[in-house]
């Protein structure tokens, strides 16, 4: 394993991480936050100086490969976030390093689950921060970094498919570095769209901004206590059409940039994902009709949920805990289904459930029919063995991963929904779950080991589990990151 | 499709059924129970003539393949589930027909799942019915069939094959029907050793054979209110043992049968089911010591719960809901573990899991050594790659049938737990799930609809899930069977 590269990207990682807490220091400095602006320069300064150390002289091998690229995305990973987490302590709001540590996690990774009860009493640089965590952590760090910087060459694509969500990065794959700059530019504008947006809504401008670096990394974390509940109905609406936005694969919209329309209409992912959304929102309103005043009321909240969950955004503008049981269990199903492969959201991604789904059908063809063999198609093309068994090698170590953790969390003694929705909700990188960790909740309750699995499974559904798996394992076999 | 076939051996089912339904008349003439005689005997008069007018005349071709196999299993156990259901219905003592049908198959299937509050109020032959349909059950009626009448000839295997539980029925095949019944030997004079163990350490000699019954069968239906509860120690620790045996891999018991004793003791499978139960029931210990007078206690009522929910028996000593969460997930783990293929036991299975976790720890070393490419090997050999396929399919279906339910019966707006466990109960045929199914409670508050959707999942699970797809889906396309 080639470890000096490892060292060499990881190095540059953190020094990176130093520009990127230039973003909250230049809010502290505008709202004149003092200590925060000393506390955010002061670890900006950490940074230069240990990605100094760790980076040593650039290796003259920069080859790295698949299991080199697994690691490296792991190592770095964990490292950004422990340093994204010094800021976090030394602000004061947070009891202890692994509470800080969870929170810049669950930012990072998208998730937006925090330990806070009360977000509202935060410095504005501390709120940017983690709104900013999101934006940088949805479209993947090493893939900023990589079109920042032409790190390794040819095999930047090995860190780009282990940092990418969903079974395959597909075409995009060739011209990594190119590919890299078009999508952050595509993410970027989009993020501007929906600033505008809010703007024009009449959104406040602080929050229209972290709102657009949550929403466009699919993240959750929110500068109000009620998470989106306060605002206008407009607002919310813009929130709802973005988050479905974020949760498309960017394949379509690379597609559409390249002016090639007619494939982009023919996504069948983002299709199968727009109709599992459409068919939520109609149930969910049926069920909830109720509760609101008059069925647009309903369906707004309806559709500002299931996209929130659906894409793993996690804002909220009602207590969906109070909802009927059906709605409910819409709602954790869909915690599982996730968004699109190539989206900024996480779970278990539209194309490997469709996949699944349509093996079965397949397979009880081939039961009825033993000689009418046909290969299971996707996006129009037949899928490929070794797809196939990726995803089911994924599906396996997800839920070993998970019934793992919920047990090691069930040693706290909360009840099973709680514990259940905990696991579901960090792996999925949703952010709230149900029962004491529910959208008017917060992860507090859990002791520090269940924190610090519960950062694991933040970090492990971010990263779709390999990397974290080949890490540990690789550690558990005494080798040494030299 | 052999329509005739498929006909001609439901048809011989029905007419075996009346002689099934000889062992309550019998008992309800012991009794005095002459209401319950009359009941018993009519039905065994319906089901002469009903399987006289179902077979029709020995078809000529008596060929079925793999399709015609899974199909008739299906077909075969949902109507022998209907007339079973008749005498229950005729009992008056479920309030309507869905009740009796959830019931019967929760006999059949051996889950024991029950929808009466007070079984001790039930006739003595009603109470006997239940628990010999979890021991006809358990083995598989059409294995049942097979060890008494030549009936397909060499083409059994495909029924032996979709009736009988685990990835594959390995080397069992080749002489069907001598197989079967060495099997069904072995399996009779496991259940006389019970109960002459349980005689001898006090239980009433009715509660004996009934208790034989359920736990060969791992099923679960008990003659008390209490389950298990208010037998003494010496019928608990006799009926721990017996669930464990019942649970292991029959492959085993025919190895020793057959002289084989070095590889019986070799066979994986077995260790593992041993090894999980032995971690499990010292967590658990450590974890309820506090809950009883001492660890000895402490120790029986951890083995028993353990040994009756991995092996999906269901009894219970104890309300096990009111232990510690860290206990409560473990069990609920070990509900989807089930016991080992080739037993009477439910659940996924103990050797599927084995595999899967061994594929998993195969594809991290891939990733790691790209070139160390080897098979995973269960059993000492190499597991080939149609049945990882086959466990691959089977895990999908599972769980889609799994979500599918638990969003179904959510209609009746009942707490996640609740129909989580609930669904979790029936599709690994276990009998008991938490809260509101819990040990001390029951199904009846489910509505009709949800019941019959958990009557599906009791069949899906027995049969293992693909002769009930197959068969609806059959339906769907419009085939008759004609």
């Amino acid at each position: 394993m080639n470890h000096r590269m490892i060292r060499y990207i990881t190095g540059s990682l953190i020094q990176m991480e130093a520009a990127m807490l230039l973003v909250p220091a230049l809010t502290a400095l505008l709202y004149g936050e003092r200590y925060s602006l000393l506390v955010f320069l002061g670890t900006a300064l950490f940074c230069v100086a240990a990605g100094h150390l760790v980076k040593g002289k650039k290796p003259e091998d920069v080859t790295i490969f698949s299991s080199e690229g697994y690691v490296s995305v792991a190592v770095c990973w964990i490292v950004l976030s422990i340093c994204g987490a010094i800021p976090l302590y030394f602000s004061g709001y947070f009891p202890n390093p692994v509470d800080a540590l969870f929170e810049i996690v669950s930012g990072f990774t998208t998730t937006g689950a925090t330990i806070l009860g009360d977000v509202e009493c935060l410095p504005r640089s501390v709120l940017m921060w983690r709104s900013f965590s999101h934006w940088i952590g949805g479209m993947g760090v090493l893939v900023f970094m990589m079109a920042l910087l032409p790190l390794a060459g040819a095999s930047s694509m090995y860190l780009m498919r282990a940092e990418s969500p969903g079974p395959s990065v597909g075409k995009l794959v060739p011209k990594v570095r190119s590919t890299a700059k078009i999508l952050y530019g595509i993410y970027f504008f989009m993020t501007v769209g929906e600033f505008l947006c809010l703007l024009a809504a009449g959104c406040p401008a602080f929050d229209a901004v972290n709102l657009s670096f949550a929403t466009a990394g699919t993240g959750g974390f929110g500068v109000l206590n009620s998470s989106a509940g306060e605002y206008n109905a407009w607002i919310q609406v813009i929130l709802t059409v973005f988050m479905i936005l974020f949760g498309v694969n960017f394949n379509v919209y690379f597609l559409i940039y390249s002016r090639n329309i007619k494939d982009a209409l023919r996504c069948e992912e983002a299709r199968i994902y727009l109709g599992i959304i459409g068919a939520s929102v109609v149930l969910i309103t049926v069920n909830t009709l109720s509760l609101f005043r008059g069925p647009l009321e309903t369906l707004r909240h309806a559709a500002f949920q299931v996209a929130s969950i659906i894409t793993t955004t996690g804002f909220s503008t009602v207590d969906f805990e109070q909802w009927p049981e059906l709605s409910r269990t819409i709602l954790v199903i869909l915690m599982f289904v996730g968004a699109c492969a190539g989206s900024t959201g996480g779970g278990i991604k539209v194309s490997r459930v469709a996949i699944m789904a349509k093996t079965i059908l397949k397979e009880l063809a081939v039961m009825k029919h033993p000689r009418n063999v046909r290969k299971t198609r996707f996006e129009g093309k037949p899928v490929e063995h070794e797809v196939l068994r990726s995803i089911n090698v994924f599906l396996i170590a997800y839920l070993g991963i998970f019934i793992l953790s919920v047990l090691l969390i069930s040693l706290d003694n909360l009840d099973g929904i709680t514990n259940f929705t905990a696991v579901a909700s960090t792996i999925n990188n949703i952010g709230p779950g149900l029962s004491k960790v529910g959208p008017t909740q917060n992860f507090s309750i859990y002791s520090n080991l269940s924190k610090l699995v519960l950062t694991f499974d933040m970090l492990a559904g971010r990263l779709e589990i390999f990397p974290m798996l080949i890490m540990c394992t690789a550690g558990l076999k005494g080798k040494r990151w030299s």
